[in-house]
């Protein structure tokens, strides 16, 4: 089985789905501002695993589509609003909406996703029980991820960030929608309410596995690139696992180097070297890799032992989670 | 009957059930900017409307507060988003959100508004066929209110607009909301749906009736203030319906005034008094006016014949009708 290929092949039915529901209309520079994210590729792996999860409970993964839709919408106007936050200027090797279309139709595009992605999930087939439990889902979700957004720019501002806190951070604003993604395509694919939980733990784990080996990529690219990434995301003292590790654990003189570099907006290349040397040296990288090791494996183990699930996508399921914690980019 | 007191006894029923749901939380920084404008207090039109037409067909306007609070969260969030877009500072006598908390947090507490609105609808009682359909209303006119904003954006830099476009733009930014508030009352006290449509009428009319004296009384306020208000909105190019009055019908010398000021960012207060001085003489003023009376007096036809609907509240949403265009702020 070639996993890229599997999910290549739902993100093909999904992307047929999303053009036609995201169809161009008046004003036209308003809907332009809108496609533009969504419609520039991905690798739509939230309504992919909401198609996945569905199969795996042997439903028809073309009913769980106008709730997919709307998880990668919610997921597309969390980031346009996100890169005018950040003042971004690129993002799928495309300008940022903001950049192209300026800043107050970005943020109109973005509420008009919002929206876009509640009028998708009124298309749901007319099972009315299971319709109140997506829309719950989806709801809840956008209020973790936007709580989510707000402690991770409050976390910029603040030395020492508990584990606890990153993780609770994190699972609001980027594991709540695979959590979503996995619970709502087991629901619309029947399964029972148990199941549907498991389904959730695995999205939820799914989630933190990505992100954090997302942390441990950027910190673990060679020294070239450091000046770039990694160094903006020193200087802007941003909260990632490894750093939260870093600055709990540090003492002596690597508690001064954290202490006087983190966060410097002014640092030099040989300083940002200075504090990626103190993250290796302390460890914190490794534990980073670790720990999304950890959340893979348990991703697994949440559907591991379910002899009633489909094969095929429960394979697919499973393999994503080694992905997950495999992949160089 | 005191049309005041009757619309604030319904604000205070309204302002109980909206401080109980917007309840603080965390981030506390997120949550403060959210409550900051919708806590701030406004006449509650909205929602009251809801209440109204609620009780107007012999429902309980209990019933309809989710919704209601969710037509009035959708009104706040898109406040909180125009004033970032339009650089505003106040709002209802306070700071705005942005000029408050920051930008970033203010769109992101307009995006957590938007999503609390649907939160809200989640505990409209059990009546499903309702449920859905009121959802739906809540939807289609974010949606609307998106479109219409961004086509008050793109007629700033168009000299000349149609007066069927300027009423299509309010329509979807201002009079969506007046419609479904009255639509969706009706429905929740159970109305059959061609007295919801009745209604639905009612309020679309109420909505372009209150927008469009609210032009009137901005363009007809004393020669002090001129200076200040309409002159920022006729250096803009701002398109109300006088606006757009004008410049389809300005003849000659009224035309060459139109064209060389109207739009013109360092028009001096003289420029500003010969643009107004344009607008009172072509008519234009006056136009306004009798427009805000003719769909005053369409929505109070719309409701006017049914001779089943409580009497008490159908003679206060008359009342309100009447004094959209009678106010003198």
């Amino acid at each position: 089985m070639d996993l890229k290929s599997e999910i290549s092949k739902r993100a093909d039915v999904f992307n047929d789905a999303l053009n036609t529901f995201l169809a161009r209309n008046h004003p036209n520079n308003l809907y332009d501002a809108a496609r533009h994210l969504p419609l520039a590729g991905g690798k739509r792996l939230r309504p992919v695993l909401s198609m996945l999860c569905c199969e795996a409970v042997s439903g028809s993964h073309i009913d769980v589509l106008p709730f997919a839709i709307g998880v990668e919408l919610v997921h597309n106007f969390s980031l346009v609003h996100d890169d005018i936050m950040d003042k971004s200027n690129m993002r799928r090797n495309l300008p940022t909406v903001h950049l192209e279309y300026g800043e107050p139709t970005a943020i109109i595009a973005g509420d008009l996703l919002f929206a876009k992605a509640f009028e998708s999930l009124e298309s749901y087939p007319n099972d009315l029980k299971g319709f109140r439990k997506l829309y719950n889902l989806l709801i809840r979700s956008v209020i973790e991820v936007c709580e989510g957004q707000q402690f991770d720019m409050n976390f910029e501002t603040r030395l020492i960030i508990s584990e606890k806190e990153y993780l609770d951070m994190i699972q609001m604003k980027t594991a709540a929608l695979f959590r979503i993604s996995s619970e709502g395509g087991a629901l619309a694919g029947a399964a029972e309410p148990s199941v549907q939980d498991q389904f959730a733990r695995y999205g939820n784990c799914l989630g933190l596995a990505f992100q954090i080996h997302d942390d441990y990529l950027d910190m673990s690219s060679t020294a070239e690139t450091l000046g770039k990434d990694i160094g903006n995301d020193i200087r802007n003292g941003k909260k990632t696992l490894i750093a939260v590790h870093a600055l709990v654990n540090a003492e002596g003189s690597h508690r001064k180097v954290l202490k006087d570099i983190f966060g410097k907006a002014t640092a030099t290349e040989d300083e940002i070297q200075q504090v990626h040397q103190v993250f290796k040296d302390i460890g914190s990288i490794d534990y980073a890799k670790q720990k999304a090791v950890t959340y893979s494996n348990m991703a697994i183990e949440s559907i591991g032992d379910q002899e009633n699930l489909e094969p095929t996508s429960t394979t697919i399921l499973k393999e994503l989670a080694s992905y997950a914690i495999t992949r160089e980019k």
